[in-house]
Order: C-alpha cells, then structure tokens, then sequence
C-alpha cells in the first residue's frame, strides 16, 4: 500500500478538489454573510447603547432555542471533534442557523463574544451535509469536517495558512496527522477566495518590523511574555468552564443566559462603557498603538467568560485576540519591547495556548503581521501552549502527546 | 499526570533553555565556521576550474576516511533519524569532522552538493554530546536530537521558524508529535541568533508581492505545479538511492567517489560550465530574474545524485533548492505566472516533496520570500508532498500517516 501510485494521488486530488470548491463555496459564502450580517448588527447596537437592557431577554430566547430546537448541537465545536474522533452521525444541519442566529443575537444586544465558533460550526456543518450525498467512509468524512473547519476559520479571519493549520491542529492536543493535509489548504483557501469574492474583507493590522540583528534579550522575554499568555489562556478557559457549571446549576436551561445576560448588562451600564461587549475590534487595534491600561483584558476576561459560560454563543477567539493584545499592550509599560509586538504576541499566542493550536497561531502570526517579527511570535506561541495546561476552550480536544 | 502543573513546566522550559543554549552555541558556531569555510572553497574553486580534475582524487580521500574511520557514522542524516526512532548509543564525535571534511572537499573539487546535511549532522553530533554528560533518559535524548538538527538546519539557512519545525517535522513522514516544540523552537532561534552573531550571513531572495485580489486560476496553475514538483522530488530521490546501489557494486568504498568523481568530472568538462558544480547559489538567484532553460534542472539533478549517490558529502537540500527554482523558472515561459513566484514555489516544494516536510518548507518560504504570496508557497508544498511517494531523500524516516 506504500508504494508510489501517482495515479491514485491524482484521483484523490481530483475529487478532494471538487468537494473543497464545494466546500470552499458554500463556507465561503456563509462567512460573507457572517460577517457582513455581524458588521450591521455591530454598528446598530453601537448606535443604540440602551439595547444592552434587552441582553436578557436576548438571552432567554437563545437559550430557548437550543433548548427545544437544538439539543443535539448545544455542543458546538465540541460536537464536531467529537465526530472526527468517533463518527456517530451526521451533523444536523439546524446547527448552522441557530448559531448564526444565537451568534448575532449574542453581538446585537452586547454579548461579549467572537465569532469563529459560529465560522467554524458552519463551515463544519455545511460541509458534513456532503456525506448524505457521497456516502462515505468514516475516514472520508473525517476529512470532510476538518476541511469545513478549516474553511470556516480560514474565511472569517482571512487567515488561509492558520485556517488549514487549525482544522489539521485542533482536534488533538500535541500532535498533528497529515491525512487531512491536501483537503484542509484547499478548502481554506477557497473559502477565503470566495469571502472575499462577496466584497468582504478583514481588519489589517500594523506589519512589525524588527530593525537590526536579532539579540537575546527580547527572545529572553519574548519567553516570560510567553508564559504570561500561557497562564492567561488557561485562567480564560477555567473560569469559562467552571462559569458554566455554575449556571448548569440552573434546571431550566433558557434561563441561564437570560440571567448571565442580565449580569453582563448589569456590568456594563456600571462600567458605562460598551468596548468590552461584542468583538472590540476598535480596542484591539488600539492595542497597537499604545499600551493599554490593565482593565481592559481583566474586563474582556471576565465578561467573555460570563457570556460564553452562561450559554451565549459566537466563540472565544476573537475576545482572545482582545485579551491577549491588550495583555500584551499593557506589558509594554514595563517591558522594553515595542507596544505593537507585544500586541501582536499577546494576540496570538493566548489564543495558541487556549486552542492549543502553536502552529496554526504562529502562521496567523505572520500572516496577519508580516514574517520579519516571526521568530518572537512563534516563540511565544509555543511557551504559550506549553503554559495553557491539557484543557482548553475545547473541552473535546484530545491528547495526542502530553505536554510534559 | 495530566493535571496543570505550571511548576514542572517552569523547571522544564529552565533545564531546556539552559541545555538548548548550550546547543544554540555550539551548533551557531559550528555553522558559522562551516558557511565561511565553503565560501572560501567555493570561491577558491571558481577561481581555480581546473580543479574539478582532481575531484576524483577527492572522492578517493573522502571515501578513505569514511571507510578507514567512519563506518560507524557513513548513515549521515539516517543514522540521527534511527537513533531518534530506537535509540541506541550516543553519536560518534567523528561524525562532525568527518562531514566537514567531506562536505568542504566535495564542494572544492567542484561536486554538486548541498549543506544541510552537513549542518544537521554537525547539529545532532553536537548536541548529542551533551547526552555524555547528563546522562540521560531515552526520550530526554530525543529531544535533544531533535533540536541539534533545528539548530543545524535553522542556523545554516539563516530560517529559525523553518528549522524549529524541519527538526520536529523529519523523522516521520505525515505526522508531527510536538514533545520537543519547545526545545526545537529555542534551540532554532538561539543558533541562528549565534551564526549571525559570528557576522554570517545569509542569501537574500526577493520578497514577492501579489499585488490585487486572489483568483482561481493562479491557484489552481500552483495545484498543477505542484504535482510537477512532488514528481521530480520524487524522481531526484529515486535517482540518487538507484546510482547508490550501482556504485555499492563496487567492492572497495573509496573506488566509488574516485569513479564518480571522473564522472562528474567529464561531465563538467564537457558542458563546459561551473554552474553545476557545488551550490549553485547564483543560478538560484537568476531563477528568480528571468526565465531558465530546462537543462538547468535536468543537468543539476544529473550531477547531484551522481554526486551523492557515489559517496560524496553536503546533503542535498541547496540543490533541490537550485532544481526546484530553475524548474518553476523555466514553467515561467508556458505558464501566467510571474516568474519569480515560480521560481519561490519551486524552491520550497520540490525541497517538501525530497524530505517530506511540507510545514516546513511553508515557513521557510515566509521566511524567505515574505508572507504575501504564502497561500502559493504553502499550495505548492503541500501538494509536492502529496507527489513524492513514501520513500524520500532520507531513507531512516518513517511512516505516521500514509499519504493516500
């Protein structure tokens, strides 16, 4: 069976190439209207602050929804790695509208949230819907739903390389298997074509440059900063989870976030100001510029952690990149690094140690910030993962190789 | 032992960040004086083209010393990978002389030949020294294996993040386990930080611009490409093992370099040409300028794997570099793509197909040719991986994941 069979590669290629266009066109086209529909519903409820005294009634229609429609796929993403590690059936295709509609309703009212849960369990669940067609065996179908993660995430974030590099990184914890290798590239970068075929386009960030040799006092730092965001990943993803038993406390499940919701409106009226809810792109690019006062990623953390924990949905990537920029933005205070590199670390790298996902983070590292700083991102990408301990945000992952 | 314990991890990053310092010094030495060194033979031989015959002789002497004192250590690259697979005793010290001496000799009598072989054995015999006096379990060996050849390869192609993964990515053909990432990224960026610091530097390649939106058809010329590079990765190692086991006809192992050296010889003499001979380097920068014609690649694979295949020393990556470049420089004349993305898909991807290490070679394409065009450079790699069979250059690898 090992020998070199180029005619069977081409017949691979072929046909993976046909399902990926399939793939890339339907995911492609679901992150467009993802993103425009989470643009328009952003900018609305930015015009209309009041709206946040409606989060809990948001909340309990969320909630309502995946308790009587949804019950199969309250899971999200987690259902998904599931599926790749023991197939049991295809995913219904109802996950796609509701968290499509649970993501905007969680961005509309002030939810503090991401949105590459809802990228990536549309692109998984439109690309599973292919198997009722062709039929196929279960290591088809494995592929299959890493393609469409890799599409979802690839076309949300613009981001092909990490997008290929997520869906082959994220089922396992510490290792990566290739047998997905062809198929995942390829449905990442078509779907990011087709995103941006729609018009649709993404945030550009500062490209670093790094001047001069390289020495060894910011890779020593580089290392501590690295350790920082590893610990940050993993208190993200604690008190997410332990927020969630908490609320599961509560017997009636359309309550929990009507009364989460309540809480995170409740926040943001005292605060008196609405950058923590929904992505806070604004505060991220601000992280760029200069640093950033310690608030704002203790904030984020504790509002994305009650959102997301009390049955909210979109994802935690996105607030990741919140928190992690602006962690390292306020880094720059006392470290002598510039602010837009450690910006740049702390975004990638919490999210690296959260997803346990260092290469997929260190490609979106340089794809979104040029590869002349790549060596401190990738560095602090993997210190990251090394610090975010065996759980993450996704409680399905699998340890493919300890940590340690 | 699965539970979060940032304290072992914290002694773990000190113990591997003080031992992989050792490395960065060691290995970014050796490299430095190992870059320098073939300069001055390079240039020594340009000056002097009637050199080449003598080249004969030198494949006598360099045959000598690997029969007379080198039996143990003659599997070069594939005597590393085995100790990583079933580690059996600690790397003979004279495997690091002995590859220098080689390797120089090759390229100053005009062989054509690479030098990541020689950098990643000096990396894993360096390295693997420190086992002598630590003392240390299998696995902790391992690791440390694999971060002598991130240190080696990093250092000697000026491509940290390129060299953190070559080291994790190697010794298993479709999968990765990430136990050393941490080490194999510090030791990397620490020897390539070394090398630099001895005031060695590296080629610089043009950084490519896409310019204007991604379509379908560039992508689907670069899947197309692709395939051409994973069939002649393929056919270089092919070449190379199939002239190795003509030349193992000859009993007496210093008469094979001696006869493929008068091979190489003629050859040269009667092309009339130095460009095959050693590196290559500036027919590799002219790829990037202008399209090639096709005997520049068919010539340099004719002459490698004679070269290589007889008993010769350096490694074949600079000219899988110089084939690939001049492959994709030469499409440049059928294909509507710019000559320079041909020439940086080429250099990338017949490299990922000959070793199997399409990650990588993706990274090492954004170190080298920048981020914009990443979407090519990584298409391009993972599909020559998929084309270039089960058996690459190194033979001691071993299959994780079947290609099909």
């Amino acid at each position: 069976a090992l020998t070199w069979e180029p005619l069977p590669q081409l017949l691979f290629l072929g046909r993976w190439g046909l399902i990926c266009a399939a793939v890339g066109l339907l995911v492609g086209s679901a992150s467009a209207f993802f993103l425009l529909a989470l643009d328009y519903v952003t900018a609305w409820r930015e015009a209309h602050p009041t709206v946040i005294w409606l989060l809990p009634a948001g909340g309990f229609v969320v909630g309502a929804s995946y308790h009587y429609w949804g019950q199969q796929v309250v899971g999200g993403n987690n259902l998904l790695l599931e599926e790749i590690h023991s197939p049991q059936r295809v995913v219904p295709l109802r996950m796609a509208p509701l968290v499509l509609f649970g993501t905007l309703a969680t961005h509309l009212f002030g939810g503090s949230a991401g949105r590459e849960g809802t990228a990536v369990q549309l692109g998984g669940t439109l690309a599973d819907q292919l198997t009722r067609v062709l039929g196929w065996r279960p290591r088809d179908r494995k592929i299959l739903l890493i393609a469409g993660i890799s599409a979802g995430f690839a076309s949300v974030f613009g981001t092909p390389l990490a997008g290929a590099l997520f869906g082959l990184e994220v089922f396992l914890i510490g290792a990566i298997r290739y047998e997905a290798i062809g198929p995942s590239f390829l449905a990442a970068i078509l779907a990011d074509l087709v995103t941006r075929a729609w018009g649709v386009g993404h945030s550009a960030y500062p490209q670093l440059e790094t001047g001069g040799p390289i020495t060894l006092q910011p890779l020593l730092l580089t290392v501590g900063c690295g350790v920082l965001f590893g610990l940050m990943a993993r208190s993200f993803s604690a008190l997410t989870h332990q927020i969630s038993r908490w609320f599961a406390l509560i017997s009636y499940p359309p309550l929990r976030p009507a009364l989460g919701g309540l809480l995170v409106a409740l926040a943001v009226a005292a605060l008196g100001t609405t950058k923590y809810s929904g992505l806070g792109i604004p505060t991220i690019m601000g992280a760029f510029q200069a640093p950033l006062p310690p608030q704002d990623f203790v904030l984020k953390l504790a509002l994305t952690a009650l959102t997301l924990g009390c049955g909210f949905k979109g994802g935690e990537v996105t607030p990741l990149f919140f928190i992690g920029a602006t962690l390292g933005s306020a880094l720059a205070v006392v470290l002598p690094l510039p602010v837009a590199l450690l910006a740049a670390m702390g975004f990638v790298a919490v999210f690296a140690g959260a997803a346990n996902t260092p290469l997929a983070c260190t490609f979106m590292g340089l794809e979104l910030f040029g590869s002349q700083a790549g060596i401190y991102l990738g560095l602090a990408c993997v210190v990251a993962y090394l610090f975010s301990g065996h759980t993450g945000i996704y409680g399905a992952q699998v340890v493919g190789q300890a940590k340690h």
